[in-house]
Order: structure tokens, then C-alpha cells, then sequence
């Protein structure tokens, strides 16, 4: 899980990237909320730009009965590579220098979301990944994908 | 789980390698055959000299009530050795070129397995190696090992 | 886990770690003590500074009820980083030159235990981090903690 | 689940729906594929239009990856509320003259499927429902979804 | 589950059936000895002419290793069926006036034996039929099958 | 579940209620607070009338280790009642006319609090009603009730 | 649980209690009935007027729908406190000198049920309370709940 | 669990502790926070000066991930253990006159953090312990710890 | 468990038993073996006369495959016992003052294999007794047995 | 399980029977298809004629629903007394030779099955018989009977 | 389980022992009550002899806190030997004919109590004998050991 | 499991095996190492030839993270063989002379081990076999294979 930015007490103490000569490599990004301290688990916690995008995907429905099953996984998809996303550009890359992601699920029935929201970040192909289930993730229950990235930017 | 290689359908959305600077990045490989898109479970889906090769190794011995047991892990680890060596080749670099291997399993039991197969592939010495049990791959429950490869070619 | 160092017979068949260009790639290591081929428990194992430095914050108490419950997590922590500062020293480095480390857990519940030994080897702020709760490492059930690292040590 | 209807052997000993004075009750519904007789668990045993329905909701998409997780409720979802049409039209009637799906899941994480295929059969608003998660359904484990109608339809 | 009859105390508070225009709803019916309050598990509790005629379809064997794995269910089913063609019968029809049966089962591996006895209510086709395995029925894990009936009856 | 009646966003798609000739089929009601889009839990979401009404059913104590065992089931029965009474009303009927309630319960043990709470909208005999216990509800673990009721009105 | 009383077998080897100074020791009282030397699951082993009073309470309906899940903890509570009334009678004194009760629970969702049966033994206050769910009773898992008393009875 | 003091409703039914001769007997002691009728679960339900005495023990770091992990343990053992000194004290007596402490636990693991908070209630020797694992405490899982004292204070 | 005696390091940081009044209470005692610092299991750790006095009530016997079911439990009933006494005996008294065991098992299962062994403490009748099956004790699983108890020696 | 008779490849290495002065032991037999390599699971494998003694029985019915829960435990029934009788043949004998059968369940519930089907072999009374539930066969989980038997055929 | 010796209904369909040449094949016997067809639990259902005899074994104790959890164990012990006596005495042997004894335990804990009851019925050395646990034996849950005999009664 | 042969205590009270006319039964043998009365887990207890076969198979490869998952099933095997081979020859025969074998394992997926260190001690085909898998063995969960031998030694 990636430390804060500088909102409130730090979530975890280490760097939440390195460079590296020409690699920076990003820890593992969970989708927690630095205010609240807690892993996002509804659309209403997202920018309005994010939502109407996957209310374009067929998400963010309106519909309590369907949200509420797929909400948690389709927002923390979306968080965790926006943070990615951001950390890139605070070096001063993008998206598309991401060369690795391995990507950690709690249950791999949640890749579909995963891979719908992942190519609003990514049109074209997406990095060199890896996927695979495992057991649990800081902070708790509620996280339900874990993503590190590796970024390569020359200098 | 690596993406295809044009055969059919894609499995996947994603690079199955990508190359920064003098590295090559793997995406994490399962023992899918490309065409049935299944995760293969015994030694006829092999090519012959690979047969022969795990013969040497006292496996695939013909004996049903031993096969049954041993196949699928013995396998896979084959099937996917040998496509990470066919992704270093596409690269221009062989087995030796691979420093670092992360090999997830869904049963540590199964690492005797590997750990023969794989001298099939390194006669010398592996790379360095990470070795964790795990909860599950894609695309299911018959998928033992998942091996992510990073290879060093300098340019 | 980390192959052994020359005592006795090998811990297991690959390198315990690989230079590749300006990278050294270490392999997961386990808190596998090399003379008694067994993962450690307690703090017994340990060199006497190591207890003084666990003791400074808080573990190796003395009491048995106490220390059955946190021994092993804290001795494992312990030994893990300190084969890792071993390794990056072979090489000519330290723990400052390590810039990302892949922390595997059997129970997140053992991070705090792990995130206070850590301070003792990282006073400032440690490398970009993954944590993720896994299933089983090798040797065994006795194995709590596994990390990989990735050095950058530029020639 | 329902009775063949006429292809090969039956599939159970009762009727498939029953007038009743201005009503059919229609016997609950599985996707059980009448000549393989199995359950569907894929886009492959669907007529090309309604897998393109499906693709126009974000279904059936071709990655391997993704379908594996979503095409059997998927499949399903539309295989049965098919089969409740025909029985409607073998009695004159149509979507529009049920008015009462009993719709059982063995897993309700499945209703957001279900619940978009379902628009294909309702352009406007179904009629009253009632969603319950069940233990299993007949003919065995493959079976995700069970739906029973009532449908009123004045002689 | 059906309330009694007049015998000793009520078995439950709501009506056992209740006509609603020109149709009678009949309460779940579970086997419920009246006077012993408790399920029947086994044939001694039937009438000899049902005993006899579960035995000319196989059962009630005489053989305990044999009955002890099948009479709960088979005896069950049969009350079920009886006590709904008494309720029937009281409003003035009979089993033929049956226009759907909703049949709950623990464990649909008993499906086989109420599909015999069954026949011994329908030498000709049974109504429409819903079957789905649930998780238990009242008043207790003794209670196999519970069946819904809901018969038509024009005035 | 029933659909919301105008508060907010519409919980689910489909029609809370559907006439067919004389009979109104009610959807499956769980007790879910439309503002909160919640399943209730305690008594404070119940209107004052209602707590006094269970307190003189010896429940709603004020005595937190009671009630906290009580309330879901208990405030539950009587919220999916009164949605009951509510969709009568609105076709101008009463719970009198209702004839057959379907009864879903997680855990039958919440039946004696049901039925307790129920014998408030039945002063006399209760209608034909069927009881089972199956898994889970929409949209939660928290939901312990689903009521389906079917409504004699004729015309 | 507590010793026998002279009837038949003893229960167990210890004293039913123990005065020591101003105090008596009650040993861990359990509903056991000891002419049946079986744990009591029923009203049917009660007295009539407590079979009354529990009826004042709202239990002991005679619905046996409902009494077959309430009444295994409501007479169990009432059979173990008024065996602490017996012993604290033999030895002179009553529930208002009991000064302290530790009350073990198989499932603490029986703790509603006892404690309105304990406020027939204590129309006042109780005296201190300790509440905890432990795993079994002997003499089996037919007893739900466990009671020591401590009491004062000054010479 | 301690019955309230004059806050809001009563927790439970019976008297938080009673004398008797020269003891006081205490009841069991969860850490309820009787305004919110809920269990503690973090460092910010605690007044400042404890927070920072547990500061001084290692705990409350303010690390998200570390807090996540451990607060519950350690805010829950100070208010116990301060709730019990409160009962002392308003009985005219302090820690030292507590002669007998039986501490239960839903998790053994827990104990090393209750230790280290019990040295603050206890700079010298603690009294006669006794410390089991058992099942539950009222009101739900959240609650960890539960104490119960007999405290000596001759009049 | 009981705090050690001086041999090596404390066990625990409590007192092994407190005076209060006329009255001794004792800690909770486990059979930890304070030179090993670990839960005895077998017969060799007793004195030569225990084992003797064991084998005359049938116990080891001598028989690996006898003993290795046995010893546990009743190796860690003699030491329990044993040790109390001991206590016991350092205040002045015998085990005829012992007023109350709390006797806590974690399998009930092995109450005769107890209840024969505590016959060599008490030749006649034991004291007032509670017996309940809990969750563990300290210091792990191997712990099978734990007793306190209430000692009255008046001065 | 039984070797099998030069059909393909061996299915395991060792004899099918052994002639021992007057006896022949049979080695384990299970439901294997040689040419297929699979257990049985269906009627389909069977000769004509044994389905139709099945159907004699009462199996093999045609419908779905009630053959897909009985074939696997009719037929492999079937298959493995067949194999029995055959080896019994090779060696010039019959079943009336066999005189003792130890047969082994994955499941109890199928012995009724097994014992129907057991009287096509034995008109009249079977031989010695041992019945156990174990937990599994070769060669998986599909086989759920498997037969031993001895022969006894004087020379 | 043994077929029942003309009392009441049989209980198997095959012969409780074979002859064959100079062996008696004795099928495996389970402690079946043949009048009350339920499998014995406690030491009532033993002849007054038997009872002694396991009384000065220490069994058999008439405290029902000991006896209720060895006496299934013990008793069934007894009777299935006995059992294997009689068959042995019918074909004019005894104890010290049987060679061999194949024992299956449902839980292997019970294998003392068997092993001294098995004492009774061999002073002297027992037979050769397989000791294996093993999932469960007819007619239920209830049986806990089942015994095999081979005698060797040279004509 | 086998009585020992005159090393220290008896493992167990039966015959090793029993010599009937032709025959010789052999008690079900257990890899238990007499002198540690444990059973035996790796290669460093077997004798040296044992241990040089046991590599030319493949196994005893001297890397820990290979033997530790192999050691125990393959180590077993051989011993609990020898065993049978050296009571075999007291009787003065060899393993030629064995002509059937009951082999239990505790996990199936031990017999491809069993399987090949069989063929050490049968260069031909081995006899008769019947393999099944069951729940434990004696003395414990770390034995993984019993073996039961009928040897054929006509005199």
C-alpha cells in the first residue's frame, strides 16, 4: 500500500517510490482513502469524471442491487491506477512508461472489473503483468486488488 | 498468464513482454494451450523430445495411477519454462539471460516437481529466485505454477 | 529462501542473488537457520546485539508467555534483513542501496513485529514497499516472513 | 428445471408449465442444453444474435481471461429467460404477460449479470421479482441460476 | 410446514391452505408426525398400504443397511404427497387439480427417491414443478423435503 | 427485495408489485431503509408506534446486551410486514387479503421472533404460508427476512 | 456441573458446594435432569408454575414451531438458577445472597432468553455477573448454558 | 461486561460489582464505550494521557498499518483495566487491593499486548492471574478481552 | 499458568497466588515445565512415585501405542494438581482446604482421564467444582488443562 | 484398483490377482475404463444387457434428473463385481467362489445402490462381507467404490 | 457390520461368515443391538459380566460424567469381540484361532479403551493384527468400531 | 503397525504375524523407529545402501527444499517394505513369497513415491494390491502409509 502524501498522519513508513538510475519502481498501491484511513469500497468516494467513465463501461449503474457487487472492486481498480497514474507524473512520465504491473487479487473473479477499468488508463496495450490470487492486503478485508508498478524513464 | 501469440483468440489484454532499456519484462506465464485455451494437464499435450526429456527424470512413466498424480505439475512446469525460453529467444537471448524468477504455486508440494523440470532448463546454476505459495491463477483452479521472468539482454 | 552459504548441503538449487547491468536481483529469503535446516523460532538463535536491539523495543522480554507469541515473527524479521544487508554487502553495498523490497507474509498481523525490526535497519525511510499476505513459503509452516529485494548499485 | 421438449430423452418426469383458468405457471427454468444435456457454461452454445446482444452489454468479449469468469451466468442468464419466452409464446404470450419471476441464484454475486441480461427481455420495467441465493439447483454444481414464472394470460 | 389438524396442541400459527377465487394455496408441507411432533424418518410411521407400495417400487427392503440410508426421504416424500392430497381432497379436488408443486430439498441427492414416489401420486404427468436444494426446513435438520402446492379448483 | 417507491435512486429494477386479474403478486421484500440504502438492524429506524408495539412483545428492553441479539430479526419482521401492508393498501386491500405469504429466513432460529412480530398484523389466522431457510439475500449479509406475499383482490 | 441429589447414580465425583468462612462455593451448575441423566431440552421436564411463569414471559407458547427453537435455553436457565435456590436454601439463605455468578454460554444468542428468565429469580437487581461463550459443557452438547454462584451468608 | 453508570440506557441487567464481607466481587469488564453502546476499537476513544503512556510502550504509533493491526488489543486492555480501577476506587480501594484477576481472551496472540498495558496498572507484581481463550463476549466480536476482579478491602 | 519458581526465567509476570483475608487464591496452573519451558506431554517428565501411582490406576502402561493417546492428559492432570498442592502446602494448607476448582479443558473428552487422577488428591470428596471446555491457554495447543483454585485457610 | 488386461497402457504396476494354494487374491478393483482411462460414470459404458438388468432394479431410468444422481454408484457397482466375476472366470471359477468381499465406500449412502446391484451377481446369499467409508480411491475422485475380494478354488 | 442371527428382521444381505478350507472368513462386525437395530452406546446393553469385567478395568464407573464419554467406545469394544468369539465358538474354535484381526477405528483416541478391553479376550498375545482410522461404518455415525476376523480352524 | 522386535518397550500388544497353515499374516506395518519411538520422517534414519537406491530414483537429492517434501512419504516407503521383507524372511521367505499386499495412505498422492521405491524391492511385477485412502494411522498424523502383507509359505 502506498504512503499518504502529506494528508494527515502517514499510512505506512516507507517510500511510496524510488528511482533508480533509468527505473522507478512504485510500492504496492491499495485503494485507501488518506482522509478517511479506510479502503474505498463505493463509487461515491470518486471524481465525477471518474464515475460518468464507468458508467460508460456499464458501471456506477444507480442501481443499489447491482452496485453493491460490483462497487468495490470496479473503485479500487480505478484508484489504484489513478495513483499510479500520479506517481508517474510526479516523475514525469505517464501511463504508457509503466513497463510491469504485477497485479495481487483477493479473488480473481474480480479481473473482469479490473481489465474493463484498466483500459480507460491503458487504449492501447497495457505492460507486461502478472496476476495472481492471494490471501489478504494491508489495511484489511476490504482490500480487494493490490498493484505495483515498475516505470521506465530515462533520464 | 502470458497473452498469445496469434493463435485464435487472444487470452489476455496485456503485453506478454516488454522490454526497457536492457531488460526484458515477462508478464507472468500459466500453462494455457493457446488453442483448446485450457490449462494443460498431461504429458500428451507435450512434444515428443520433452516426453523423452521427463522420462529421464522417472516421469511420465505410462503407469496411470502414477501419472495422475504427478502430470499436471511436471506439465506445466515444462510448458511454462519453455515459453518464457521461446520469449528470451524472440528477444535475441536464451535461458542464461534470465536473472530473476518469481514462482508462485498453488501447492509448494509441487516444488520437487519444478525444481527437476527446471534443471532441464538450466544445467548450471538458476537465477536468483523467489518462491511463495499462492491462492489461485488465471484462468482456474487446474493452474499450478505461474513463473514471471526478468531477463537481461544489454543492447 | 535464500540458498545456502557453503555450510553443510544446499538449502535449495539457484543463485541467492544476480547482478545484471547496474542491478543486483536478490532471491526471496526465508528465515532458514543453514546448520539446523530449520526455520528460526526464537530469539536464542539470534547474536546477542540482535536481542539487545529487539529488547531496546520492546520483544525478547524474558517472559515465556510473551515472547511464544512474538519470537518468531521478530526473530525471522530480524534474520531475514540482516541476510539481505549480508548479501548487499557481498556486493558492496547496504541497505541504502537496496530500492525495493517485496515483503511476503503468512499473517499481516505480523507486519507491525516486522515494521519495528525494519527501523533498526532503515533509521530513515525505508525503500519503496510491497506487502501482500500469502499462503505458505519453503521450507514449511514455520516460515512466517519471506523477502525479495532489488538492489541498485551502479558500477 | 424443465422438461425436454422432445429432443432425445426427457429430462425430468413433469410438465413444463400448466394452464390454470387465466394463468400459466411455468416450472422453474434451468440453462440445461436439451442434446448435450449439461449445463451451459459458455457463448459458443448461444445463437450468434444473442451473443452479440450479449457483446453490446460488454459481454463476450474473446479474452479468454475475462470470459472465464463471466460467461456461465452470463449464459445462463439469457438461456433461461429465452426458454420462459418460448413457453410464453407456446401459450400466445410474451415478456410482457409474466407477471412474477421467482428468480433463485446460487450465488448472488451473479445478480448484476443476470440483472443486465434481463434488460434484453424487458426494454421496459419487469415485472415483480423476488431474488433469493439458494443451496444448488438440478442437474448439479454447473447450475447457477433458476428462475420460475408465472404469467397471466385472460382466455 | 402445515399446521395440524385438531390433534393435541397446533404445530404452527397460520392456515394450512386458503382459497382465493378459483384457486387453493396450500402452506409447505413438511412430514410432521402429528401426535409425536416430530419428523418421520422412518416406515414403521406409514400405513401398510403405503409401505407396500414403496416396496413395489424398491424400497422399504426390510434390510436395515439398506433402509437406514433411504427411508427418511423416501417416507417423507410420500406423507408430503399424502397430506397434500388431503388438503386437496378437503377443498374437493385431488392430485390432478394440482397445478404447480414447489419442492425444496436439503440435499437434491433425494430427488431420485421423491421422483418414484411421486408416481405413486401421477401414473401420468406431474404439474409444473420447481425443485431447488435449500438449507433447512422447520422444525428441525430431520425435515428432508418441504412442497408448496398450489391447486385450481373453478367453483 | 422491493424497488424503492420514489426516495433517492430505485434499488432495484423491477416492478414492487404486479396485478394479474384478481390477484396482486407482491416482490420479495427485504428490509432495506430507503435513504440509507441499508438493511435495517436496530430499533431506532422503526417509527415510535412500532417500538412500543414490540415492546409490549416483551422485546425493544433498552437493555444494549439484549437487543443487540434481538433487533435485526425483530425490526426486520416488522418493517418487511408493514412494506407488506403498504403495497395492500395501495391497491386498496389489507393484510386480510392476503392469501399466501412465502417465508425466507437465514436462520430459522429468527423464526419465533417472526412470528411473534407477524401475530401484530394477524390478530387471527395468519394465511397459507411456507417457511424455508436459504442462504443469503440481497443486498447483504444483514438482511435475515424475505417476505413474498400474494394479494386476493378481485375486481 | 453439579452433583446429584441422592437419586440414583451420582452425576460426578465433587461436591455440589462448599461453605468456607462466610462463603459458599457452588459448583458449575448444568440443566441436567437426574432421573434421566440427560441434559433437559424441553418445558415438558419443568413444573407446572414455571411452566406458567415462563409463559407470562411470552415462551412456552405451545406453537411447536416456535418452542422447538426457544425452548432448550429458556428451561435450561430456569432449571440451573433454581438449582442454585435449592443449594443456597440448604444452606439457609436465597437468590439475594448470591453475590456474584459466572455465566458460561455454548451461544451467547441464548443470553436474551436467560436474562429475562433470571429477572423471575432477581425481580431486583443481580448480583455481579461475569458472561462468557466458552465450547462445551459437559455432559454434552445437548447443554447450553453454565452457571457458578458465590455466596454470603455470614455466620 | 459492566453494567453502565447513569449514562444513557443500561448495557445490561445486573450490578457492576457487589460487596460482600471484606470483598468485592466485579463483574466481567468489556470494553463498551457506553456512549456509543459499542466496543472500542481505537487509540481515539481514549483520554490523551493514556494514549500517551501506550506511546511510551511502543503502541499508538500513528502509522496506519501498524494501529490497524494492534489498537484494538491495546485500547481495549487500557480500558478494562481502567474501568476496573474506577470500581476499586469508588469502593474506597486501588489496583494493589486486587487479589484475583481471571482475564479472558477471544485470542491468545493478544496477550503480549495486554501484559505491557496491565505494567501500567501494575508497576510492581500483578495479582493471582488466571487467563483462558474461549469463544465469545457480549455484546459481539469486537470485544477481545473481558476481566473479571475480586478485589480485598477489609472494612 | 503459574508463574515460575526460580528456576531460570519467569514464566509470567503475575503472582502464582495472593492471600487475601483467610482465603488463598491461586493463579490459573497449566503444566509447563519451568526447565524446558514447555507443556509437559508424557510420563518421563514425572517423579518415578506419579508414574507408579498412574500405572496402578491403568495408566502408563508402557505401550506406545497406548500412551502416546494418554499421557498428555493425564501427565498434565498430575502436574496440575501436583503443583497446586505444592501451593497449597507453601501456605500452610493441603488439598482438603482447597474450597473451589475452576477446572478448564480444551476437550471434555478428557475429564475421566482428570477425574481418576484427581482421585489420588482426594481420597474423598473433591471440593466444589466448575468444569467447562474453553478455547486454549497459554503457552500453546500442547496445553490441555488448566485449573484454579480458591484456597480457605483461616489464620 | 485392477491392472489392467493389455488394453493400451498398463494402469498400474501390479498383478490383478494371485493364486496362493488354494486361494486367489484379488487385488482392489475400481471402475476404471481401460481404453479410456477414466472411472465410470455412467450407464453409457455398460453393456446392453447390464443396463437392462439395471433397469429391472429400477435405474437407469432415462431421466436426467434421476440418472445423474444415481448412475456413477449403479454402474460403477456393476463394472467392478463384473471385473471380479471375470477374474474369477480367468482362474476357473465364479462368484459363488468368492468367498469373502471387502468392500470400501467414499460414501455410505451408495451402499443401498451397491447391495441391489450386488443381487444380480448373487441370487442367493452374498459371501463374507466387510463395509468401510474411507476417503479416497485411484484413480480420483470419480471412483467411490472400489472391491477386494478372495476366491477360494481348491485345486 | 455382521447379518443378525434370526432375531427380528435381517440386517444385511450377506453371510456373517464363510468357510473355506482350513479358514473361517468372518465379515466385519459392528456393535449392532440386533432387537433395538441401533448400534449399542453405553454399558445397559451388556450382559452383568461384561460389565464387571470392564469395572475392574476401571470402566464402567457409574459416574455419568465419565462414563458418558467412554463408554460407547468400551462397550462396542466388548461386543464386537464377543461377537467374533461366538461366530469362532459356532464353527468350534475360540479367541486363540483367529490369526489375524483387520480393526477400523473411526477415531483412533478410542484405541486404548479397545486395546484393554481386547485383554479380556487374549491374556495372552492377540493375533496379528491392522490397525487403521477410517471415515465411518453402517448403520452410522453412532458406530465407532468395526472388526474383521480370518480363524484358522484346520479340519 | 508392527510390535518391535526386543527394543526397549513394546510398541504395541499384538503378534508382528501369525503363521496359519500355509500362510503367514503380517500385521499392518507403520515406519515407526523403535528406538525413538517416533515415526520416521527423513533419509538420515535410514541405513546407507537405503539411501543410495533411494538417489539412484531420484529422490535424497540433498537440497532441503526438495527432500522436505519428499522425505517422509519416500523415507516410509522403503522402511515399512524392509520391514515386511525382514519378517518375510524370519519365516523363511522372501518378498517373492508375498502374495498380496493391503496398502493404506493417508494422502493418494504419496503413491507415486510408494510406487517407485516398491519396484526396488519387486524388480518383476509386485502381487496383488489394494490401495485405498484413509483418515490416520497409529501412533499419529505423521505416519503417511501402512502396508499389510499375506505371505504364502506353503510348508
Amino acid at each position: 500500500m502506498s504512503n499518504g502524501t502529506g494528508m494527515g498522519q502517514p499510512m505506512a513508513n516507507y517510500a511510496p517510490a524510488r528511482r533508480a538510475g533509468d527505473f522507478v519502481f512504485v510500492s504496492g498501491v491499495v485503494a485507501v482513502d488518506p482522509l478517511r484511513q479506510a479502503v474505498v469500497q463505493g463509487y461515491e468516494e470518486l471524481p465525477a469524471q471518474a464515475v460518468q467513465a464507468l458508467r460508460d463501461l456499464g458501471y456506477a449503474t444507480g442501481q443499489m442491487t447491482v452496485d453493491i457487487y460490483e462497487a468495490p472492486a470496479v473503485a479500487q481498480s480505478w484508484l489504484v491506477l489513478e495513483r499510479i497514474r500520479q506517481i508517474a507524473a510526479e516523475y514525469g512520465g505517464g501511463m504508457a512508461d509503466v513497463v510491469k504491473l504485477v497485479q495481487y487479487f483477493r479473488d480473481l473473479r474480480h479481473y473482469p472489473f479490473y481489465n474493463r477499468v484498466r483500459s480507460l488508463f491503458y487504449p492501447g496495450e497495457p505492460p507486461a503483468s502478472t496476476v495472481v490470487e492471494v490471501s489478504r492486503f494491508m489495511p484489511g478485508d476490504g482490500a480487494l486488488i493490490e498493484v505495483e508498478a515498475t516505470i521506465y524513464l530515462p533520464r
